[in-house]
């Protein structure tokens, strides 16, 4: 028996405005956080008892190898820590979480996993973008460059238009994708959106239509932010919220 | 101007712990909560100063027309209140938040949306499903059987397998949805799950293979919460979480 206990939770986008009530929880009580590169310092600060130690991996740079995390995690909680896993996003969201989580269950350590807001569906939406919309579109898919062969795969099954397309972690293939997308009869003048940073003081966004989603030029220190596309009618709509005064400023009236 | 101001928030998947830091800080300040039906009333209790307005249908029951809901959030802002439009999950996740934003965007009403955590992503996890999962499933959809159309045509479309399928509110189509993919060529052995009141503690799971999918019974009580459909190779992942002790009892060791 270990009196540890590791809590995997997702950070969501950036602000942690935007963390769920018991990630926060579990920051505040953490003796020992692991986290990824992209998570937001200002969500790091929730565990100022903590040690922090970074474990994820910045695009191109190092990162520590999965095993090696796995082994903390377990130590961690061996030793009787209380540990906070915290990844961008949600943590089963492209996040490894399952493959944590398994290494947990078989190490028999006890654990959780608390949700958080994914990139997929906070970043259109802090642009301004439903992801479903009353007839314009009535599901999503959300999918990442980073396998190529399952996205082009659904690309090229998927009727052009049907659904709204999200892809996360795909900003360097924004060129395949459209190119891919065109070649299989999407119009050209799809909507489309390239959302970086979502949730963060430096988010950035572009719309325009699907042929010119390959040659957007991003500014280079925005590069480094998370990535997200989207694709489809909805990427069209003006959702003017994010022109209204903050809501800060509004309650001050 | 008016010195009103309307906040779109995803109240998550029903526990308030997993609404986010920012949505329980406009309830705690709200003055007019308008919300579904779906909602949980622990969340509601967060917004105790306001007057609270039920606007959403229960199956098969009544519903304020969306109209009517728009005047409703626009009057209110109007009459100079800080107004929560409190919608289960994310409101832009089949939630027509969109529509609202739009109705709001036009009456001159400054309005923010605060993303919540979808059922999507919390069902499945919260059952101990991770919708992505390296070597098992590379991308999800998201779809609904209210729209049968897109459903069926998604479902067409798609190599049997290739990815996550989720329905939220879909379960009384879980019979045709099984039926359909079953036509399709999915595997009768490809995992399947139903996940109802995901996040509430009436929450009540099943997990089997898509061939039994269509016939199973569920308690007629529990046939009332919002159920959530999850078919693919990710269902079949045994993490081992949910049966640990809760957290609050391993952190009392």
């Amino acid at each position: 028996m270990t009196s540890g206990f590791v809590s995997i939770v997702g950070a969501g986008p950036g602000d942690p405005d935007y963390l769920t009530i018991r990630g926060a929880d579990r920051l505040r009580d953490a003796q020992l956080v692991l986290y990824d590169a992209l998570v937001d310092a200002r969500v790091l600060a929730l565990a100022p008892h903590a040690r922090h130690i970074c474990v994820g991996k910045r695009a191109g740079g190092e990162q520590t190898p999965q095993p090696v995390i796995e082994a903390m995690l377990i130590a961690g909680a061996k030793l009787g820590l209380r540990v906070v896993r915290l990844k961008g996003g949600d943590p089963f969201v492209f996040g490894r979480g399952g493959e944590e989580a398994i290494a947990l269950g078989a190490a028999g350590v006890p654990f959780e996993a608390i949700p958080g807001i994914s990139a997929a569906v906070a970043a259109p939406e802090l642009a301004g973008i439903p992801l479903t919309h009353r007839g314009l579109s009535a599901g999503f898919i959300v999918l990442t460059a980073a396998n190529p062969e399952v996205c082009d795969a659904v690309m090229a099954a998927l009727a052009p238009g049907s659904l709204t397309l999200v892809f996360l972690m795909s900003l360097l293939a924004r060129d395949r994708i459209a190119a891919r997308l065109l070649t299989r009869g999407w119009s050209p003048q799809t909507p489309a959106a390239i959302v970086l940073g979502a949730g963060s003081p430096r988010m950035w966004t572009w719309k325009g239509e699907l042929r010119h989603l390959g040659a957007v030029v991003v500014p280079a220190a925005r590069q480094e932010l998370a990535g997200t596309l989207v694709v489809g009618a909805v990427a069209g709509l003006d959702i003017p919220y994010t022109t209204y005064p903050r809501p800060e400023e509004a309650l001050l009236v």
